[in-house]
């Protein structure tokens, strides 16, 4: 779910500045003589975070004339088009860790990151903020639900590790199959739940809260007086989808050289660093709610897009690592699930008294914090836990 | 805690039809030239069902008169009495990972199928439906009391079983006190829950709740007008109770071949096979109620009954096992903890509010599906952490 | 948090009554003829509950003198002082084991012992009794979020201890550096919970709550009207600290000898047998507070003691763990992370409505009780632990 500002917006400068990274990144790319692939990842990074801008706001406006379910289904779908494009090149390349760890780390920046600074800047300026909870609480339930499918693959993986294979023990093919099954109930509870918040509860959430905002956030921003025609609403998103794939491909190209070259791990590349660039539209559109006073739309993109994120986006990334012949499971590493565990937790308890003030917004960024320490200090665990479990 | 429907209902004729099945059960059990256990599992697993039903039919109309608190006592303690009976029969056969898997699958099938199903079928005709807080929530207080102390044993020997014996390490004599002080504590507690809710505070949870609601479905059920005397309410208890006791011992005796023959596991038999029969009664009067609008009361089933199963159905059978001369223990296996783990935290979330909707419902049926998953792609894995944990 | 009782309390002679301990402890101690470990560890246990009352008594005095804001950070900070010294002597004789488990102790005995106790004596008198949310769910979730904290130690020792150090796997150094950089996280949290307690929203939360309600508890206790000068505070305070501090040396000096007489393991003594003295004071100012129908001093005294321990004292004694030259981690055994977790979600499920009724009590006594189980049959499990993990 990416969000941008409109022209009259002091955030909007500070973004679209960044576009200049595009030529930078593909000269680093394309000249032979420019070969630095740690330079290439940090530029390419930065040139994501206002593409990613332009196509939320492509896809508002496109929304805008479909009508309102059609344009919430839209949006919800291309909410995290840019994670979904990322994801898709990483996994062409077989970098299924980096794809796993940066669907955690979405889900973690989006309710720690995105929320911990919204909550905080509004509440430096409002005391006491209130929100609707029965959106927040919907979608807590739904993260929860989520968070349990992710654990399953894991705790068979550890149970069945244990066990020869004539009785039943774990294989790769198993664990595949498991997979596949969760994220054929993960993809269709998440039809289900459009269903709620597009068509028979729209009223009651104002089904903008569960999809991210879209329509809403855009009004809020656009009171400038902005209308995009049809037409130009869809230019906008192709070019900007277009540059978005080109500048993935170099990203997810150059993450390992970088990786090694400034002493990260994949894991923490992959959950830390990944995901603030894939979120910081959304950061920057969440900020803004928060500081306005309307919380619901600030929770809408938070808990919404981690929602997409575990619901949709997890399990149409198992389906496509079939098309690219190597099929990704959706077993995670402990820290991972821990990290997701805790932040469900936190965000559920912060929210389900329909208010909140600055302190709540420094304890999910210390909990951000606590994460971040745990899996900067981490190995590579992906491949650690293999090794572990496999071979005992 | 087993619930029947009267003879206007339209789930009735559903029911009272399976009693069919006891003659047929007998047949294939004593007729030796019909020696075909899948069968006879399968016939006894649809034969219990009215059977059930007519159990709770009688004990709810001997509670009538017996005035509201023996009559509530009653209720509460008979409330689980089929799957009393069926774990018995396990527990004298040695079947004790069976039974552990049915007290688990027994908290799940009423936390998640059962209760799914009802706000998925109520919330269909009501848009939103309301429900007493303190009730739920102090069942789900205690449910999270008895996962707890379901947990504690698994901690136990996960940690001991790695310390030499001579330093305090693990051995099974001191696995069994440690259940056994923890079944003391539990019904200890389970006494004290009776006190609060079928005495001091009787008003404020209009007791029925605590106890599955005895009292006021039999009155919603019997509205038709049919009022039983004390001698036929014993009657049909106690035939009822003698034909369970019959079937429950065909089933039990057949569960291992059944189970080979269908290529399932026996913890997937326990945990959603055995655990379905033994709610189907629960299952329809749950679904009754929510379609009436009466969530109390259909709370109080799906909350009162797995509390029930975790704080007096558990330690109940731990004492028994010491009759059968082979003392079972309460730990659990990894997958069964997480499963009541996670149904217990996503029942609260629901249930907090006081309102549930049709998504609530698909929610709880999408964890029952994920968890059943899991459990069909498992291994066998009471026999698998034993050899785990001990022989490292 | 430690509070005392007015001369007019029916408590204070029974505690008062203790100090008669203090000669005996010393004589234990100091005459060579009566060596008896057991007994001074015993008789100093005694000896220390009427002087962590008499501190308590110090510094709510001395607040008065000082102003809301700094009165309140001086009773925050000096709140857990008996527990932050009896730690600091263990630390320097290096009983660093025992110092990890009273912190775990410190916080299940407040959440469920105190806590406990309390709403089962305020509901045996009051059937239903009411709090304020904010100060409660504020305190929740900072529970929560260190029990995170403490929890990711104990994470990265799991998955690191299996990877070759070459590749970034365990090492002491890793493991104390990544706890050190955790105690950082968590004392800027702290402080950032005290401006937000004391300063800018101390209208909203009666900030007592928060502080373990120093000054109403003093009002309220001190009714009879006794009010102390500056200098008579200080030198109680004084006078009470240097007995703490000489009879807290004689405890700690017995302990390891006491613990093997007894037959109790260390973590037992630990976790139990310290964390109850330690509390004792805490115990009978937040029962009687109970009592009067105080409930938000109660919930104050037992939830903020819980959050200082978490958020200030662990990450005092790691600091002051350098100073003795033998480093502490925050690597917690997993009985112990178990159980400050289960205490964390209870203590949110019973204070979430803001409503307590006697039932809740015998909940959290029920937990402990089941705690306290575990904690007796497990093995010395830190140095357990140790040889699993890093010798596989």
């Amino acid at each position: 779910m990416t969000k941008t500002i409109s022209t009259s917006s002091w955030l909007k400068p500070s973004l679209d500045w960044l576009l200049i990274f595009i030529p930078i990144a593909c000269a680093l790319r394309f000249v032979p003589s420019l070969n630095y692939p740690t330079a290439l990842f940090i530029v390419s990074c930065l040139a994501i975070i206002p593409l990613a801008g332009w196509m939320g706001k492509g896809t508002e406006h496109l929304a805008e004339h479909l009508g309102p379910a059609a344009g919430g289904l839209l949006s919800a779908t291309f909410g995290n088009a840019a994670e979904l494009i990322i994801a898709m090149f990483a996994l062409s390349k077989g970098l299924q860790d980096v794809v796993k760890a940066s669907i955690t780390g979405s889900i973690l920046g989006n309710l720690l990151l995105v929320l911990g600074l919204s909550l905080l800047s509004g509440g430096l300026k409002f005391k006491r903020q209130k929100f609707n909870k029965t959106a927040s609480s919907m979608s807590a339930t739904a993260l929860t639900l989520g968070a349990a499918a992710l654990l399953v693959p894991t705790i068979f993986h550890h149970v069945a590790a244990n066990v020869a294979v004539a009785q039943g023990g774990w294989t790769a093919v198993k664990e595949q199959h498991l997979s596949l099954a969760i994220a054929v109930v993960l993809i269709i509870t998440y039809l289900f739940t459009l269903v709620f918040s597009l068509y028979t509860h729209r009223d009651m959430l104002s089904a903008e809260e569960m999809t991210g905002g879209a329509a809403d956030i855009g009004e809020e921003l656009e009171h400038g007086g902005e209308h995009w025609s049809k037409g130009r609403a869809m230019t906008v998103l192709l070019i900007a989808t277009a540059f978005i794939a080109l500048i993935a491909e170099f990203l997810v190209g150059a993450v390992e050289e970088a990786g090694k070259t400034l002493g990260l791990t994949e894991i923490f590349v992959g959950v830390i660093v990944v995901a603030i660039i894939g979120n910081a539209a959304e950061n920057s559109s969440a900020i803004l709610m928060a500081m306005r006073n309307k919380m619901d739309l600030t929770l809408g993109i938070a808990l919404g897009s981690s929602l997409q994120i575990a619901l949709f986006v997890a399990p149409v990334l198992i389906f496509a690592s079939y098309l690219f012949g190597a099929p990704m499971n959706l077993e995670f590493t402990l820290p991972e699930v821990f990290g997701v565990m805790v932040a469900i937790l936190i965000v559920q308890q912060i929210s389900s008294d329909g208010e909140s003030n600055w302190i709540e917004g420094v304890q999910l960024l210390s909990v951000y914090a606590i994460l971040g320490i745990l899996f900067y200090f981490l190995p590579d665990t992906h491949s650690a836990i293999e090794k572990i479990v496999i071979h005992p």
